[in-house]
């Protein structure tokens, strides 16, 4: 067994590289470190990390650190096993789209959707967010509490912007093909599979998906496929519920 | 930070030591690797062996891969921290008792229980087991299905046997005493969590503990320490409800 992959499946760079082994039915090696500190601390996988945790993956003497050039190295270097044999295009006309979209998503996906999740992670379940910073509480908080609340809920408010644009592009992408670069799930979409599962997670961001048919249609098939379902299982942490 | 343990927290051994290291509040990683094959196949953690797994134990310049000279080890150097000052003893007289039952627990308590948790692991939970073999059912089975049944009874039986004559020993003594050593937790005590807790976790063998008063009592008490309710849930393995 030569691959192996070191860091959390709880990270978004890890759960990518997971997904796409499990689609290509890759024999591999999660190694996981976990820091334990006394029993009243948590383990530092446990921690609010808004853009990844660390990451590194090794097939023979090739060794990597960015989540998607790993999933292009497994795609290529696996093409003939697993369940889908084109997850970057049987052809130069087909990768170019997959490429284009796997783009998109690390430079117009990623960030603001990880920074929605961070932000929500942060802001109170029942604070209302009407989308003008209104929700803010006008009394009773300390100021420095106070300021961290309007950073969250400005850095909401961005990121609900920025994605709203992006994922009506989306939406139009979508009702013309039943994936981003085409009729076949590839690389583009199972790249979107750890940051659109967090925003899917919670109510307050799941608008975003839900509001749009095809990108709704879309997340429902995607987030359906057996590879996905075993990364979220890996993504239980093991001590979340310890009783201290 | 220096002290490392390898291994999954599912294996016995590495579960006695990870319990020593909460018990005495000790910084550490726990590094764990789970080997996948595809989809269908199951991690290496879950597989059942019956004598523990892969164990290694790291502080510093020092390596040991026996799990009780491990907890020695603990005790001794960070015998000041912790929960229990006095897992190995305040004295020479202690720790003379403590010794003598940390070798009963590796010498005649581990091999049984193990040898009880592996052949139930096998042997269908509604098959009668009455003590004579007779729970054997005559017909509709495979030879050799038939062969691994009836030696997977004797090892049953075997180690029914021999815990029990084993476990009325320990009945008299915890008359005598709280704990194995006396009126301490140590770790002549901690070193039976991981075993017993498997023969706890199956009805055909918790009346072992069960149907003796002092020994149920001693059960009771030890596994309800936070040390070890921290590890149990460690060993909740994350992908054995996957869904294939």
């Amino acid at each position: 067994m030569t691959v192996k992959v070191f860091g959390s499946p709880a990270s978004t760079e890890v759960a990518r590289v997971l997904t796409c082994l499990f689609e290509k039915d890759v024999e591999f090696q999660l190694i996981r470190v976990d820091s334990f500190r006394g029993p009243k601390r948590m383990p530092q996988y446990l921690k609010l990390q808004p853009h990844g945790e660390a990451l590194t993956f090794e097939d023979g003497n090739v060794t990597l650190v960015e989540s998607r050039k790993i999933l292009r190295h497994i795609a290529d270097k696996y093409k003939e096993q697993g369940h889908s044999k084109d997850l970057f295009g049987p052809g130069a006309l087909e990768r170019a789209s997959i490429e284009q979209w796997l783009q998109t998503e690390a430079h117009s996906f990623d960030i603001p959707s990880a920074d929605m999740a961070y932000s929500l992670a942060y802001l109170p379940p029942d604070m209302p967010l009407d989308g003008r910073g209104g929700g803010l509480p006008a009394a009773g908080m300390h100021p420095s509490h106070r300021q961290k609340v309007e950073e969250m809920l400005q850095l909401f408010e961005k990121s609900r912007k920025d994605l709203g644009k992006l994922l009506d592009i989306y939406e139009q992408r979508l009702g013309e093909e039943e994936f981003l670069a085409g009729s076949k799930f590839t690389l583009a979409d199972l790249s979107h599979l750890p940051n659109a599962d967090r925003l899917a997670a919670d109510p307050r961001s799941a608008r975003l998906i839900e509001s749009r048919r095809n990108v709704s249609r879309w997340w429902y098939t995607i987030s359906g496929r057996d590879s996905w379902k075993r990364v979220k299982e890996l993504q239980r942490p093991p001590s979340a519920e310890a009783p201290f």
